[in-house]
């Protein structure tokens, strides 16, 4: 992993030339460290926004200035693993600012891992020196796509559906969270590759959203009368492929549905991020997957690592077939992280949720 | 699927011809029908023993005298979908005693699925006619194992670790239920293909065997301090391929000694086949499965029957050259079958339970 410095929040009386540097260049930086572990569903308060000057750069680093930054269910998980005090996790979509690096111009555009931040300090002679876009970026797509369609939420659809579950024409394929930045383009991609593209969502405007996509069927999973009845309808010759970001009973309901043979991705279960025992939920489906011969997979999207510049030439030149539609749900302002990152939880957002700072 | 007749228990006065038959011939046939549905562990009581005169065969027709009937856990999980006063199903080893078929002359050996029963009228030009024993199956071995090694059982040791889980040399390969007629193969099996083997059985005389066929590690699940610590012990650098017979909570812990892009393959839930819902034990291991991205495969070995031809020429060559070993647990008498059904599924057997008549 490359570096990230930048992390102290108090200056001592060695820093002179750093604080010099401050108030002439005014590069101020700003993160959110997480303040205390999350119980249940995330709060404001858990949050809390740390400012500090920007170090001086070393040979080979890059300071770049976040344009966009992402929130995404995943974060609410690997937030588990972090210390109180720690950066909060994310990706951000991010132009240099300054370089002492001739591979990474000043204006460069980069996507790193650095977590929810104005201004990261990168090293570029790291062994995972940060990804810039790609060569071809079209002008006319936004720069947040990079975090969204183009990024690792169109890159987990495309490779899960194609790589994992293997899908082929004349399929079902079956999305839950399917109004949200992965779900919404898997379905597509399903409509693209000749599948039957079944999707829910939890709202009335998703599910119309989502048929405007092309879904051959999707439903509000919060006003049917059950889970079970809604797929029959749905998917009345059963599900081949299952896509899921949802997990817990959700899915073990799902798994009744299945065809034989059928193939099922493991790709988030945002029904559980919440739980204290995100394993408490759901009864192990041995019976479905036995009596089934089903195949679950659970993967995240680097398995994929060395196919991402041929996943997104595949969805930019889609977007710009006009065969992939996206949707975005814009916050404005990073002091807003917090509030985009709850809201996303509890699936305000139609499309991908991004921050613009 | 063939027919079987001689269902029939009572005689009516239009058969006289059949009656006298049965007077010269002395040809009784028995079989074994569910009284009434298994509450948790079957019981004795819950079988009835039928007996009837075995009718004329028709062309075409074959009637095989069973030398050997299986007792296989999958019998458990079947008979909840059979009605009271319904065969029991299961296998067994036949002869074949009349024959109206030139294919199958009297003497010719053949395995059926067609239930616990003495006798079998089998029509041999159906869609799916009985299955001979191999033409060159060794005349030094008991035809018992054309139900164990040489069988079903073998087969899904066979193809389960070879073509599901694709276990490769260096690897470690983990099973439960490793002393039974499936366990005790997949085990061995491994160490052919240059795996580590490492099993979990329920007694100390299990494990010594399991350690005599060459597992590298094995344990008594009963009496170890806790499962965690044993799979920690027994497999320290991780599990590859997880051959599961066991299911319920067994599984959930297990999973998490999986290393990353380990594969399981869900064969069977002994530990769950006595439960009324046999979804209700162990929950939904989503954590591990996503996280370590693993493959779970559900399967059933007639999913490869094209295939058994090579399946039983490979583990018959394999007994020959002394490569696998197998061990009988046999309970003599048909009458017996419903007390060799109970003692194998409380693990009373080592090796492959099996009646012989």
């Amino acid at each position: 992993m490359a570096s990230c410095r930048g992390q102290r929040s108090t200056v001592g009386p060695e820093c002179v030339s750093r604080l010099f540097k401050s108030v002439v260049n005014m590069v101020k930086s700003k993160r959110f460290v997480v303040a205390r572990h999350f119980d249940g569903l995330p709060k404001e308060s858990d949050f809390q926004l740390v400012e500090e000057e920007t170090p001086d750069l070393k040979d080979g680093e890059i300071l770049v200035a976040s344009i966009f930054s992402s929130v995404d269910p995943y974060m609410r998980t690997l937030s588990r693993r972090l210390s109180e005090g720690v950066t909060m996790v994310g990706e951000c979509c991010a132009r240099v600012a300054e370089s002492k690096s001739s591979d990474f111009p000043v204006g460069t555009v980069i996507v790193h891992q650095y977590g929810w931040r104005t201004h990261a300090v990168l090293d570029t002679e790291n062994q995972d020196p940060p990804r810039k876009a790609p060569a071809d970026y079209p002008k006319d797509l936004p720069l947040s796509l990079l975090l969204g369609a183009v990024g690792i939420p169109g890159l987990t659809a495309y490779f899960g559906l194609l790589k994992c579950l293997e899908a082929k024409e004349g399929e079902t394929v079956f999305v839950n969270a399917a109004a949200g930045a992965t779900g919404s383009i898997v379905g597509q991609i399903a409509r693209i590759k000749g599948c039957k593209a079944v999707g829910s969502a939890g709202s009335d405007a998703k599910v119309a959203w989502l048929k405007e996509l092309g879904f051959d069927a999707a439903f509000n999973y919060k006003t049917v009368s059950s889970l079970d009845a809604a797929l029959k309808e749905a998917a009345p010759n059963g599900i081949d492929c299952y896509f899921d970001n949802v997990g817990g009973d959700f899915t073990t309901t799902v798994l009744n549905h299945m065809n034989l043979y059928g193939r099922v991705a493991i790709v988030g279960g945002i029904s559980t991020y919440n739980d204290k025992d995100p394993s408490s939920k759901g009864a192990f489906p041995y019976k479905a997957i036995q009596g089934k011969q089903l195949t679950l997979i659970g993967f995240v999207v680097s398995r994929w690592l060395d196919q991402w510049p041929q996943g997104k030439a595949q969805m930019m030149q889609w977007i710009k077939e006009g065969k992939i539609k996206y949707r975005e749900h814009v916050t404005e302002g990073f002091e807003n992280m917090p509030k985009a990152f709850i809201g996303m939880l509890v699936g305000e957002n139609i499309g991908k949720a991004i921050v613009k700072l």
